[in-house]
């Protein structure tokens, strides 16, 4: 099977005719009818670095297209259209089975987001799997990450350090949690959330990298710094099995949480929670903006020394 | 230094304020107002497949750029701004010369064609470019593959043949011609041409994989067949160098021309003309929009068995 037959047999099932998209898959460009400003984004997944060898391919290809999903979800953006760039070992662009379960699983959740595949290319080569996507956000009130004032409070979505500690068991050879490993494999990115969040939070970023590292992004794009109570993160549930230090390691400097930290003013405080009940998310309240340029962190009420960082693709490893 | 250093170091520099982009690198997504139409083109480019690993890196990054931006010229649209997303290897990353060069060939075409860069993803890995650009084009206006007729004449722009045979030099260790090397590593987006053309030209499709596979693309959507006279093809200078056969291998087979192939009416050859002129591009006609699905060659006036192929990244190899 030529490339060209392969963008057509495994991923054309929705190249249907949305009014945004008058022009989809098939010829030299997309076209998408903007009307408006566009949010884009890219990811890139390679293997080794993002996902293991042996990844399911249902959840790989929900993965690539969830991580890009969370960068529209920290805009507060509504997903309209993506794009896939793809290299695959030849061997596994003949394997009907992996590259139809690949499918499966970018498919099932652009349905669900309703965000269409617009374009692609596919070329032989070391597994790479590169999504570009596309979505509607009013340029004004779009949450960026600059937008955090002194005072405000720092909340996060959901439960943090779950897909840090699969990766690590992973790693090591045993076997992580299942809810562990389906944290890993199955981010949910939460665009219902930022979308109820517009107008109401000062900021946001998605969780890649891990806490530490991400909100530092945030924190300097803002130019503040930040408090944040340890007891307060919302520990994933499968953590339960670890002490303390590794949880709160975990949760922040672990990465591939794809949950949203976002900050908001204290007298918003009702109507984040309200954004979180009407998109069942639970959000948790974990710190506040403070002058300066430092992140504080603090354990039952008196400061740690952290030292915590993001992960970073390029540092060196032991 | 990490990955957000990368970015920002190596390709952060045309990051500045336009009207059309509210919001370029440093956030989770980029924000292009659209205020109509985009046109959106992903491309990937593996080391192996699309240049070997001795590649200069300067034109690497023009390349990279390039062949998306054909993209682009090849639906009539006018860029705006890309995307980058970028696996290297570790040591590539700390390769200051190598990231400065890329970036530099990059950028280059990138100011050229006033087509800004407002987002990228860099990871560690095999080296995969992937480049995803956005340009403006009438969705009605906008050059498809679709629409040549029979009676049409087909046109291509430029030359053909050059980089395929730059290719075969190079796999088989010899010096290809520098005219040759040029036409591989630093292909010409037909932008202006390919804007030139609109409400001229009744399909259009750009040179990526050689003109047979190609432009069986354009008939294949357009419903059509076509006849072509070998006489009649562009030849690249450098090719003079080859016998026949071989020239026409390497002009109907190759791939990596990046020159546009466009049908239009009889009626409007005189146009097709101006439109080269006015864009300093060379416009040759090699041939007819017929009826039925074949495309048929011709040399002095007769039909031959061509048999040619447009390059297939996943064909079995000898």
């Amino acid at each position: 099977m030529g490339e060209f037959d392969l963008i057509r047999r495994y991923f054309a099932s929705d190249a249907r005719a949305l009014p945004e998209v008058p022009l989809g898959i098939g010829d030299d460009c997309a076209l998408i009818d903007a009307g408006g400003t566009l949010a884009v984004s890219t990811d890139m997944l390679v293997q080794g670095r993002h996902f293991f060898a042996d990844v399911d391919p249902e959840a790989l290809g929900h993965k690539a297209l969830a991580v890009n999903l969370s960068d529209l979800a920290a805009m507060g953006a509504r997903p309209i259209a993506f794009v896939l760039a793809l290299a695959l070992p030849v061997e596994r662009a003949r394997d009907d089975d992996w590259m139809t379960r690949f499918a499966r699983g970018l498919h099932t959740l652009a349905q669900r987001s309703a965000c269409a595949l617009v374009g692609g290319d596919t070329t032989a080569g070391p597994l790479n799997v590169c999504i570009t996507v596309f979505g509607r956000v009013d340029a004004h009130r779009a949450l960026r990450r600059s937008g955090a004032r002194v005072g405000d409070d720092v909340w996060v979505s959901g439960a943090l350090g779950a897909a840090a500690a699969a990766v690590e068991a992973i790693a090591s050879g045993r076997a992580p949690a299942p809810d562990a490993r389906r944290a890993l494999e199955w981010p949910t990115p939460r665009l219902a959330l930022g979308q109820a969040l517009l107008g109401c939070a000062s900021s946001a970023i998605d969780l890649s990298d891990g806490l530490a590292g991400d909100l530092r992004h945030l924190t300097d794009a803002s130019g503040v710094g930040a408090e944040i109570a340890l007891d307060a993160l919302p520990y994933a549930p499968s953590l339960q099995a670890f002490d303390a230090p590794e949880r709160e390691r975990y949760a922040v400097a672990g990465g591939d949480d794809y949950e949203l930290c976002f900050t908001a003013p204290v007298a918003r405080r009702g109507d984040v929670e309200a954004a979180g009940r009407a998109t069942q998310t639970d959000v948790t309240r974990i710190g506040r903006i403070v002058s300066g340029a430092a992140i504080h962190w603090h354990r039952g009420g008196a400061p740690v020394a952290g030292g915590w960082r993001g992960y970073d693709h390029f540092a060196s490893r032991q």
